[in-house]
C-alpha cells in the first residue's frame, strides 16, 4: 500500500518538482546576473546624483523622463514609448523658516517644510497661537471657539511598536493629508504637522496634503519631531506661546509630463500583460534616491535582466515609469485609463515603492485561487530572503489598474525600519542606499514577472 | 467521528495552544518595550563615540569594561562581575602608506591597512615585484622559484551571488589567515590581501592573521578592493612593476582584561545557565559600532528588558561582554574553561556578533532533538521578521563552551548584506547602525532567552 502511494505521488508530483526545479535554476541565474553585473545602482547614481530631485512639473522630472527613456532604449526592449499626462506643477520656495515665541518674547527657530500642494504663508508670514491636537476628532470638539484664528499643531506620533512602519504611517497620516482642511472649517490661519517617522530627528517630512474646496485653503506645513516634541513640551507651561512660520510656496499652471514605457513582447501570448513599475517623480527636499528612483531603477533592471539572462517571456513584461506619483498619481490613472481604452489585458502588475532595502516579501491583493498559485512559489523565493506574503494590497500607481480592470495587484515589501528615517526629507540621497540590497529587490521582481510570465495567473 | 478528532485535537492541542498564546502575549511585551523604550542605541552611541575603538589591551579597552560593568550595574541584575583574562597588545603605528610603483618609475599611492596582528616592515618599507594569487594552491605550484624574494599578493574576490555575506567570506579570509606564514614558507618579502568585501569600494578592511611559527614572520597588510583591482590590472600590463608599502605595528607585552558578566538567576533552575553575548573589544580602524558595539549593546538591553517588563526568568540568564574576540578569543576561552572548572551547567549560549541589522533567524548547533524544540517557536517569532533558522553554527566567543561542554549554540542572523561593506574598516561607525534594526535584534534574542528560561532545552 506504502509503494503505491508514494507511485502515485511520484507520478502526481514529479512534473511540479521538474518545473520548479527549472525554475529555481532560472531563477538563480536572474539573481546571479544581478549580483555580478546589476545595473540598478549605477543608475540610481546617475538619476540621485546627476538629476536630483524630480517633483513633477520639475526641469528634474523632464530630465528623468529623458534618462530612463535612453536608459531602457539601450537595453533593447522590443519597444520603448511614453505616455503623456498633465501633472501639477508646485514648487516649494526657498524661505521656509518657523519660530516658536514664548510669552516672554524669546524666539527659538525650528526646523519646517511645506505640505506638497500646500499655499503659502503672506510675505511676513503667519503667527498665532497654538491648539496641540492628536486626533482629528478633537477639531470637532474644540469647534471654533477653540481653534478659530489659532495655529492648529497636529502631534499623533507614529506607533512604534509596529513592525511594519508602513502599518504606522498608516496610522498617523491622516493628519497631514485631511488635517488642514478640517482645522480650516473651524477657522484655523494655519497648521503644523509632526513629521511622519517614528524617531526623534531633525528633519522635517513633506509629503502630498490635499485641500476641501469648501474651506478656505490654509498654509500647512511639517515640523521635525525633534522639534515638536520642543513644541509640545513648551505648550504644557506656557500655552499661550506663539507660533510662527513662513513659507512661499506656489501652484503654477499645469505641465505636460510623460510616464515612460518599455515593454518585451511575450513570445506565445503576447496580448497578456504583466506590468511592474516604480515612480519617476519625488518629492524636491532630497534626490529621491529611495522614493522612488530604487523602485525606477529596479524595474529598468527587470528588463534588463531579461536580456542579460537570454530569458523570453511567455507572456508580455512591460516596465512603467509612473510620473506624478506623490502629489496627484496622474501618471497611474493615465496609464489605467488607456489600458482599459486599449482593451489591454493586464494579468498582473507590480509596484515597487517602498525603497530599495533587502527585500522580505510581497504583498498582493487578488482572488483567493490566484494567491494560491503565487503562494505555490513560495520555496522559489526562501533562499533569497523573500519569505512573506502575507500583506494585503499593491501601490498607488497600480491601484487604478485594480479599479478600473479588477488587475491583480502586488507589491515588492522590502525591509521595512530603515524607510520614514529619510522619506520625503533631505536624507532621502543615494548613499542611504545599499548596493546589494537593491539588486536583490531588483531580482525579486524579475523572478515574480519570470513566473507570472511563464504560468499566467 | 469529525468531533471526536476534534475533540482529541482540541485536548492534545489545547495547553500547547494556550502556552503559546501566553508566550506570544510574553514576546510582544518584549518588543513593545524595546522599540518604545529601547536603550541599545543610546548606549552603541556611548560606546561608538565616546569611547570608540576597542582593540584589546587599549585605554578604549579598559574604558568600554568600565562603562559595560557600571551601565549593567545600574540594570540591577542579581550580580555583575568580571572575569580576567590575558589579552594581545597589537598596535598598529600611524604610519601606513603603500604605492605601485611601474617600471617607468612613476608611483600611484594606494591604500592599505596592517593586518591585525602583523609584523611591521622595515622603516623605510619593503619594495619587490608581485606575485598574484587566487588560490592558495597556486603558491605550492609556483614554489620558491617564483615566490622567493617577492610580495604575494591574494587577490581572491568574494563570490558576490552567494546571498549569505557570510558564506562569501568563509570562501575568501583563509588567504587573509593563513595567506602570510604559505607565502612565507617559500620566500616572500610580504603579503597584501584584498580586502574582504564584495563590493569595489575605498577602504582597506583590516583582520586578524596567523603566523606559522615554523616560518619567518614577515609584514602583512590588507589592500582595497579597488586598488586591488587596480593592481590586478596594471600586474596584466607591467608584470615587472613594484608594490611599496610600509607600516609601523608591533606587538607590545599582553594586557590584563575582562569579560564582564551579567546574571538574573534563575526562580526554578538557578542551576541552569543561559549565556548570551556579543565582544567588547574591537579593531581600531573604525569605532566598532557594528562589530561588535551592536552585540554588546543588545545583550545589556536584554537583561534590561527582562527588568522592564518584569519577568522572572525560571533559569539562570547571563549576558557576556566577551574581550578579546578579534585577535585570540581568549576571553571566550577563559569563560568555557571557568565554566568546566565551576562545574556550571549551560544549557544554551547565543551569541550577537553579526552587526545590528534586522534581524532574520538564528543559526543553530545542536542535538536535532533540540533543534525540533526551538523550531517549534518558529512562529513566536514570524510576527518580527525573524523566520530563518536553517543556518549552522555559533558564534567564535561560544564556540570554546561547545567544544569544552558540548553547550548547544545559537547565533542571532541578522539581514547580512550591508556586513561586509563597513566590517573591519573606517567606515564601521555609529552613523551606519539604525536605532529601529537594533533594537529589533536585541528583543529577538530577549525572546529567545525568555522561551529557554521558561522551558529549558
Amino acid at each position: 500500500m506504502k509503494s503505491v502511494i508514494l507511485l502515485f505521488a511520484s507520478i502526481a508530483f514529479c512534473p511540479i518538482l521538474s518545473a520548479q526545479n527549472t525554475d529555481s535554476i532560472i531563477i538563480r541565474k536572474l539573481f546571479d546576473e544581478a549580483l555580478l553585473h546589476g545595473e540598478s545602482y549605477r543608475n540610481l547614481d546617475y538619476l540621485s546624483n546627476k538629476i536630483g530631485g524630480r517633483l513633477s512639473g520639475s526641469p528634474q522630472a523632464s530630465k528623468a523622463v529623458v534618462y530612463c527613456s535612453m536608459t531602457l532604449g539601450a537595453l533593447h526592449p522590443d519597444t520603448v514609448y511614453t505616455q503623456e499626462c498633465m501633472v501639477p506643477h508646485w514648487v516649494r520656495g526657498d524661505k521656509e523658516k518657523a519660530s516658536i515665541k514664548n510669552t516672554k518674547g524669546v524666539a527659538h527657530e525650528v526646523k519646517i517644510c511645506a505640505l506638497g500642494g500646500s499655499m503659502p504663508t503672506p510675505p511676513a508670514g503667519v503667527k498665532a497661537e497654538v491648539v496641540e491636537i492628536h486626533n482629528l476628532d478633537e477639531i470637532r470638539v474644540l469647534g471654533k471657539a477653540g481653534i478659530e484664528g489659532k495655529i492648529v499643531f497636529f502631534n499623533r506620533r507614529f506607533d512604534p511598536t509596529k513592525i511594519s512602519t508602513f502599518e504606522a504611517y498608516g496610522g498617523a497620516v491622516d493628519q497631514r493629508w485631511s488635517g488642514p482642511s478640517m482645522a480650516s472649517r473651524f477657522g484655523a490661519l494655519a497648521t503644523v504637522c509632526r513629521s511622519m517617522t517614528p524617531d526623534i530627528t531633525d528633519f522635517p517630512h513633506t509629503g502630498s496634503m490635499g485641500y476641501n474646496d469648501s474651506f478656505p485653503k490654509i498654509p500647512c506645513c511639517a515640523i521635525s519631531t525633534r522639534d515638536a516634541e520642543l513644541l509640545s513640551s513648551n505648550l504644557r507651561t506656557d500655552p499661550k506661546l506663539q507660533f510662527w512660520f513662513r513659507q512661499t510656496c506656489k501652484l503654477l499652471p499645469e505641465e505636460k509630463s510623460y510616464n515612460v514605457i518599455a515593454e518585451i513582447r511575450g513570445i506565445e501570448h503576447p496580448d497578456e500583460i504583466i506590468t511592474f513599475g516604480g515612480h519617476l517623480d519625488s518629492w524636491d527636499t532630497g534626490d529621491g534616491a529611495s522614493d522612488d528612483g530604487t523602485g525606477i531603477v529596479q524595474c529598468m533592471e527587470v528588463i534588463r535582466l531579461f536580456r542579460a539572462t537570454g530569458i523570453r517571456p511567455k507572456r508580455t513584461i512591460r516596465a512603467v515609469m509612473f510620473m506624478n506619483e506623490e502629489n496627484g498619481t496622474r501618471g497611474g490613472k493615465k496609464y489605467a485609463a488607456l489600458a482599459k481604452e486599449k482593451n489591454e489585458k493586464h494579468i498582473l502588475a507590480i509596484e515597487s515603492d517602498r525603497g530599495g532595502f533587502s527585500p522580505r516579501g510581497f504583498s498582493t491583493e487578488m482572488p483567493a485561487v490566484k494567491l494560491a498559485m503565487v503562494l505555490n512559489w513560495k520555496n522559489l523565493f526562501l533562499p533569497y530572503g523573500i519569505y512573506d506574503f502575507s500583506e494585503k494590497g499593491g501601490g498607488s500607481d497600480i491601484e487604478p489598474l485594480h479599479k478600473l480592470l479588477d488587475v491583480p495587484l502586488m507589491e515588492l515589501i522590502p525591509d521595512p525600519q530603515r524607510y520614514f528615517d529619510i522619506h520625503h526629507t533631505s536624507q532621502d540621497k543615494f548613499s542611504a542606499v545599499s548596493k546589494r540590497e537593491l539588486e536583490l529587490g531588483g531580482a525579486g521582481i524579475a523572478a515574480m514577472v519570470y513566473l507570472v510570465s511563464e504560468y499566467g495567473l
